[in-house]
């Protein structure tokens, strides 16, 4: 039997900012990526947010960013391991603190944007947050690019991970992702889920320059500010379904 | 036996600026109020004054200010109790994970600034702070002037409070303290010292206006950046213990 | 001949976050309140703003407001008349320079949210802003309610001011808007467009409690996040027409 | 006839945060690197430190940094170079207005931390900064390292550029300073002094590594938050008088 775990960010908004879809992407999902305040987010969103999670069933995992609201947290910033470790343990802990209030728990970690994929090649990043949040909770769960630099450090370690693929991005060779590069977007909502099944099932997809590589989907992110995130989620789940892949919470996978 | 906690703002450093002298107090004091990263604070200087309160064996509180690093938290800002409710939750869960991270518990909550004065006399606030920190943990008790409505609330809820009062600014008739009229600081240090201990003892202070009225000082606050902090709280503790009064940590008494 | 400006708040947007729809409101306003970073907006949005003003040969004004991105500078916050005046001479000093990149001028001043509704109330706060505005250049004018502190004051000192009412707000009876009171926004397009040209001709205006009372309205404000913005503002301005009613720069009129 | 300018960043205080001791050093140096809200000053800190630069006759600086309080602007983020634009035409216009209360002008603008370090090595960086203070004024004059992208776009682009030297840091054989090495700071205060000497007479200095190369000082930095930076400002300015060196105002020699 095939299985995949769903996960989006989630609770990007701030302030009167609102960014995302998030309760129609519940509907869909089963692990959300909560942010916690430094990229995005703020303490009223992350209320709300695990609230909605909760509502729906859905799986919390921390979302901790670089400090840098302006960029969103997509823009690198040369910080050391050591206050890296300190970051995470803040917006964990805040993030821990609205899911206790819930009776919740936080199931997974999965880094934001420039911090994700700088720590997919960058050992003394990645150890700094896989030892932050195995401090935290031995069975948090971490979301990471297959071949990376957190894969490794984290099967070393003993931290649980989960291999993650992109609904709504291009991929490379080597299991990671491209950002900006032109044209990596896919827009065929049908071609996009295909490719979720085929990811899950034969555990291939086409990379972006058009080679046919192996890949492991235990998680397929989809984002939740793609435009028709909520009509693309709807797909991915009815392509599955119909191909015989249950979505069920990463927690009952790893 | 008269018996007193002794507690300092601490943890009030951000970035590369430095504020206070926070290992020097900590040898005098036996509750630490650590900043959280809204009115001062950082992730770093969290972890730090953890680990710092532990090595001393002082208590830690939480120190929740409002969203304002510019006015360092003593800006009343109008946010709603909703908000209020957000941002104590956040705070006191981020410095929470620092505190787990070192086996420590959170034992107190004093907010800061321009929120400890607004909630002393406003109501709704009063309660947010309040439902919040009882809803985290049943037993942090809130630190709180005498004859506020944090205090009577706090005894309503069955909140444990500890009352509250100051070495270095003069008192009011209702047991609020002034903050900005000139002459208002006290200077002279064996005076203070004396003032500690006839509040303590006595249950009695002058204030700022000449009054000579009634007072409970269960906690004593010495701001640590006052000039010659660390001098007034040795003499402090000298004056105490040869007026036979012990110093205990506030989870003692309360 | 009557004649009247058209303005709205406009370049709120921050990082990532989109918020109005500024492109299509500059083909109706002729003045625009462009934010300068500190309750809303960024370097990016304002270089953007300034250039579609020019675009669209709308009048620009600054819109400073507390610093408050987080409660988009609608929380009133107790700072002094002295740190006001710094925030705003940063603030138009910033929105200057992006002007002086594109060889426009800054045509006038609108303080946004909180710092407006509370300067309009409080001389002190009034003066701080008026002096600073006066001192960078004395034929900026500013928006002000009628009957507020900022109007008088203005006259008093010789600051041009533009006597401003709502297009999308209701109104009391001292020349004050309602922000908060459940059902004072209205919604009806027509009827908006219709009580515009009342104001504008008539110099009169039925209040949120029902009074008829006089008004003088030589700028409206539309606000550009008001769902169906661009469409109240082309109802608006073809009301406005129908009546005879020029819609003209707010500085061919003061 | 020698000749040299000294300079020194300034302001870059926040808030309830006091860093160097700017008066102090305004009595020594002859240009002062005013920081612009960023990295680290805020508008109240701008105002006074203009004020306190006209006072004492210090030409003015604009010191733009990344946005990055927490990390004082020391940490390198991946901006794009219209980003960049952006950030310094806000910072400049921002100063360039408390300057303009004071009937004072900007005379020159040197980059703070790491955006003065990567754009030292990144065209596209250096050409980002110079094309922004071009446009804003082509008088203003760009510090820079010898050797730099800074230095070469500059004079490629007719900006004029004064050429920058250390007085408190080491410095590498292609004209760059050494920032992390252990020991890269000198503490002798003579010998420091005797090299700036050497640096502006002989155009020499002897690297971090011991190697004897040529350099250009037209300015000379002395951080104002080294430990003792008025008694090391002092003996500079001894040193340099001694060895008949005149200390001048940039603008006057470039």
């Amino acid at each position: 039997m095939f299985k995949v775990d769903l996960n989006c960010d989630m609770g990007e908004s701030f302030g009167l900012y609102e960014l995302g879809n998030d309760e129609e992407m519940m509907k869909y999902i089963t692990s959300a990526n909560i942010a916690c305040g430094f990229h995005a987010g703020d303490p009223h969103v992350m209320r709300k947010t695990v609230e909605l999670a909760k509502k729906y069933d859905v799986g919390i995992g921390a979302h901790p960013g670089f400090p840098d609201l302006l960029g969103f947290g997509r823009r690198y910033m040369t910080c050391t391991p050591s206050e890296i470790k300190d970051y995470v343990m803040y917006q964990v802990g805040a993030l821990r603190e609205f899911c206790s209030a819930e009776n919740v728990r936080i199931q997974h970690c999965k880094p934001h944007g420039a911090l994700f994929m700088k720590a997919a090649e960058d050992k003394a990043l990645a150890r700094a947050i896989l030892e932050t949040i195995h401090a935290i909770d031995p069975k948090m769960i971490i979301f990471a690019l297959n071949q990376s630099e957190v894969m490794e450090e984290a099967i070393k370690m003993g931290v649980p991970v989960a291999k993650e693929a992109y609904a709504d991005r291009e991929h490379t060779e080597n299991g990671s992702i491209v950002l900006t590069r032109k044209g990596t977007q896919i827009t065929d909502y049908e071609a996009m889920a295909q490719r979720v099944v085929r990811m899950v099932k034969e555990e291939r997809v086409i990379t972006y320059d058009g080679k046919d590589v192996s890949i492991k989907a235990e998680t397929i992110c989809i984002h939740g500010d793609t435009p028709g995130a909520p009509i693309l989620a709807k797909k991915i789940v009815e392509a599955l379904k119909e191909g015989g892949v249950e979505i069920v919470s990463i927690k009952s996978m790893i």
